[in-house]
């Protein structure tokens, strides 16, 4: 599920335009060539899009491309309505692969190419906004279930269409899939035909390092489907395989699909890396500009020579050139890189500290840990239910347990684990990263802005969103320590956060105190995570500029409050702004007003509360910022309007 | 998981007493006979404990009674902290079997077999403040990854001890089960000993018509465990089982123990009872005086059999004579009968409504609609990831999805499927039965507290509590109409409510109402639930007699609140008391405090609020609810005390 936020390439860009995908179809009568030129074709494309967006997931999309092209072209026909088959990604994550079919098929219009991760645009999983798009996944592990309930409404109306689910390999770890196959094996649901992209490496490193999935093709069959196992990347026997899979009409079927991750560019291939492969790069993010020029050159030649095999001739791309982005003088700082430090510095001092990874080592800081502590490393793989009940009998005798995961798996996946850990009192950090609704570009199931309303009400659970990279130095070596019996949730931001004197100078305040960063009389703001206090802190900019002297509050302890403090902090100000990175129900927000409603402090005060209402924009960080009007700009206007109105 | 609430038998009821174990265990030499004999007693003192409780699960105690005896007495020796051997049970609810071999070892003060579900005794599921239990469990399917986190910190301290797990049957459709297994396997944890209490009965009914298990040896041999099978009623065999187990030090390995439901009485014995079996009735729940008499009657009689055998004299038993209880005059209400008979009314007015269920139609009220309904009900077993994301297509492809569990596993298990759904802004309805604090019997794993805090956050999801037959029925309708696009999260209690002329009348009020039950000018009540609302208003009385005189609001809506509406009921009013029942943290209270600071409603207004803080107490509902300060009695004392202060 990783999901690197990486730099789009600048200068030349090659896709094909819809003029070719139209001739290419027409170049040969053998549905085997024509769906392998297509999908030559929509593998440029799909370099093209994360290329340009700068992120998304290539790896699992050209994997899979053959088997995305194959359904698309041959099993999917016509509009949706009228399909003879349904077809969705489980995984999700392959979703540039997924479009690039759609688009080349003209089920998508052609302009949403340039569109990925944008807002309005094709965001980085799928969204059943988006044509060709039937259920939102990127949530691993929901496939097969999704699969039943479109086959249960299908047996209703009396139509039984085969319904084609892809996943992933590692996605295979999460329960839910075991879960979900006893039923369709019982009810013998022979329309589902479930196609594993088994390109052996998930998001950190290979699926057998991170949690070997030993007989597959055993286990499959014990839980009743019957299992077919192809080369995945080869389209005649894709081709041959789905066409005995659909004569088979007493149990649901199974394609374990071998393929190879990267597929179609030599160097993005995994089986072309070192066997101790380790956190292969081309999972997620995008490629450097030279890494991109030498893979697209490979897969223009490739789309060529099938070309000039079936004797049509070359290729026609159209270009865009892409300005070149001046690196930043003051680089972003990384606030799970300062976390990571913490972790190493505080797991020297505390012998007991275990911590425990769900797949994700990278994008949560553990590599390091991982290496200095490997007797104390416990990677769980896609299994956070598993991981956080693990971590609760750590707990309880006698370790520190450390539990990792992107804040939008750790605090829904495996709720009541941590509820059941929370009953028994026991002291367990969970350290959410990717949390808040920024970066936008993989869209809601990895946009965290409820994880909030879930931690806070748990009994003895401490919730805290540094901001600063002391700020997380000291919060995560307070959350340890021998003086804290909470456990602890620590919220970080995934975004760069703009390196500000400010910010940069921001201590950890007390227990229940906030920050007070800047000083006016016309109102106080109390603004919760690093991207939105970067956002006040200029909208405070603007403000002045109108006239508008505006104080603002820094608040990293989401669900404490300190009365005295917060009474010396008010003073006479009447008009509170509140600004969090959180759906605005049951956050800090509501806990900030309900404290003062019961301590009096209430009275003679206006309110103003600023957050995310409704799904989660996907999109650009500044673009999402200014649809949720969290932007400087929305900010100043809107605290402007607020004063005046 | 079902949990029924019973009566108390009355009458004389039996025990074995302490001496009797002591006299007992030197019976015999052999280990078996010892063991067999244990058993026959812990089986008297478990149908004493549950029938004196009024609840608990006789069936599955008495089929994991062998199982239990033998790991207590020939495995788990001595001290807790010296244990050879680790044992606990993941499904929990054989609790009060696994009480009552504590107690017949001494490892659990004698006093606590009269203390079952009692406030300051023993929960329904089990705690770790209970001597003798390690984990808290009763959430279904986290044993296995329970145990591997003991098995890690056991290694990481250089000791290899087993570490046994009993299982339920029915809990094996939890994907936790199956996600748990695979690290066993790959980390070749040979101390894991996992006993399957194989009693082919479930909640509802049996295990193959809700979900059945399929080859469950070939799936947990592909999984890489070594399995055993065994009768699991048969002690001899257990004992050469685990002795072989033991031997075995290169895998993990899980012993499938084929036991009879209510084993050692025959009526309870689910092989005694008809193939047709339908809602056996010892899962849950305590037996009728007539049925405890048949069934002590036949344990006095086997164990005094084997002492017989045994050469040793008959057992001396100790009586204790419950008084009688008076039928109520005007029966109490179930909300969730209620709400059955809506279900049915509406499935007939829209053909595209379809239920789901996950192994609790008799505590969900699912009987009836899936006897008229069969092709629109869906037995999902006890797999609610699974259930939710099947509604999740379901919804998107023209059926209205009504979803059922108890509200503590129907928030939190598949919260992020719901998350998922709720990205789609189709509609599905969730109803959650056995909501709030109390019953208070089960623990803590099926009191829900905090599901307002996780459901209220999701958007487009209106959350309502009805408090009366009337309103039930009224919010059904109202979720079900086309004119309502909202998901909708209703709030189901399963605690009697009593019949008052007040509750009866209470229609719904329009969205973001409430309805004013009583008026007084020296405060106001805003309440939620049936059981509060009674509490409330007997506090009213109470207040009256002070010289108090107190208005009520109870409010069903707990996320939608009409400005208009608050503005006049609050009127003049200047103290404002909120009562919830549920976690203090991120529920109705914070919503209403929220949006009056919002509205600028706030000032001049003193708040107070009662609910939840902390764990949530087990016990009987009148010692649960004064111990959380929220009976009459301690209302009526916080309100004065508040007004006074």
């Amino acid at each position: 599920m990783g999901d690197l936020i990486g730099v789009a390439v600048s200068g030349t860009l090659y896709y094909v335009p819809e003029y070719e995908f139209e001739r290419v179809l027409k170049v040969s009568d053998s549905p085997v060539i024509r769906t392998k030129l297509f999908a030559a074709l929509c593998r440029i494309n799909t370099l093209y899009m994360i290329a340009r967006a700068g992120s998304g997931h290539i790896g699992s999309s050209f994997s899979s491309m053959e088997i995305m092209s194959w359904i698309q072209l041959n099993e999917v026909q016509g509009a949706e309505k009228n399909a003879e088959a349904v077809f969705f990604s489980s995984k999700g994550h392959d979703a540039p692969g997924y479009y690039s079919t759609l688009i080349g098929t003209g089920k998508l219009d052609f302009d949403f190419i340039h569109k990925l991760r944008r807002l309005g645009g094709l965001p980085g999983h799928p969204d059943i906004n988006t044509p060709g798009i039937i259920t939102n996944t990127g949530s691993l592990g929901m496939g097969v279930s999704k699969a039943k309930g479109i086959i249960f409404a299908n047996r209703f109306r009396k139509t039984f269409k085969p319904v084609y689910v892809l996943t992933g390999d590692g996605e295979l770890q999460e329960g839910q899939f075991w879960e979900s196959l006893v039923s369709a094996s019982n009810d013998c649901l022979h329309e589902l035909v479930v196609v594993i992209d088994h390109n052996k490496l998930q998001s950190d490193t290979l699926v057998s390092k991170v949690s070997d999935l030993g007989d597959l093709s055993a286990k499959l069959t014990a839980f009743g489907f019957k299992v077919f196992r192809i080369d995945g990347n080869d389209m005649s026997a894709l081709a041959d395989c789905i066409s005995q899979a659909k004569e088979i009409k007493d149990k649901p079927k199974v394609i374990i699909a071998d393929t190879i991750k990267g597929k179609g560019v030599s160097f993005m291939e995994h089986t072309s890396i070192d066997s101790d492969i380790e956190n292969y790069k081309f999972h997620s993010g995008a490629p450097t500009e030279d890494m991109y020029i030498s893979a697209v050159q490979e897969l223009i030649d490739s789309a060529n020579l099938l070309l000039d095999n079936a004797e049509s001739e070359k290729l026609h791309l159209e270009i865009i050139v892409r300005p070149f982005v001046n690196p930043a003088l003051n680089p972003p700082k990384l606030l799970v890189q300062a976390y990571s430090k913490s972790l190493l510095e505080e797991a020297g001092l505390y012998t007991n500290l275990v911590a425990l990874d769900a797949d994700l080592i990278l994008d949560t800081g553990l590599i390091p840990f991982q290496k200095q502590f490997p007797e104390r490393f416990i990677e769980c793989g896609i299994a956070e239910q598993d991981m956080v009940s693990r971590a609760g009998t750590l707990a309880l005798n006698g370790l520190l347990p450390v539990v990792h995961s992107f804040s939008c798996f750790l605090t829904t996946r495996p709720l009541e684990q941590i509820y059941n850990n929370s009953t028994e009192l026991s002291k367990i950090i969970y350290v959410g990263s990717l949390a808040g609704v920024v970066p936008a570009g993989p869209g809601h199931s990895h946009q965290s802005v409820h994880d909030v309303s879930f931690m806070a009400t748990m009994t003895n659970m401490q919730c805290v969103e540094p901001v600063s990279e002391t700020q997380v130095k000291q919060t995560f070596s307070w959350a340890v320590s021998t003086g804290n019996q909470h456990s602890v949730y620590i919220r970080l931001a995934s975004v760069p956060v703009e390196s500000t004197e400010i910010i940069n100078a921001l201590p950890l305040p007390p227990k229940g105190e906030g920050s007070l960063v800047t000083e006016g009389a016309d109102a106080i703001v109390f603004v919760t995570s690093a991207v939105l206090t970067i956002e006040v802190i200029k909208a405070v900019e603007l403000l002045k500029k109108k006239g508008i002297a505006v104080s603002v509050a820094v608040m990293p302890w989401l669900n404490a409050l300190s009365a005295d403090w917060v009474v010396s902090t008010l003073g006479n100000h009447t008009q509170v702004f509140i600004v969090e990175n959180h759906d605005k129900a049951n956050a800090f927000g509501t806990f900030l007003m309900t404290q003062l409603c019961l301590n009096g402090l209430s009275e003679n005060r206006k309110f103003h509360h600023f957050g995310i209402t409704g799904v989660p924009a996907c999109g650009r960080i500044d673009e999402v910022l200014a649809f949720h009007q969290l932007d400087a700009a929305s900010l100043a206007e809107n605290i402007s309007k607020s004063l005046n109105a």
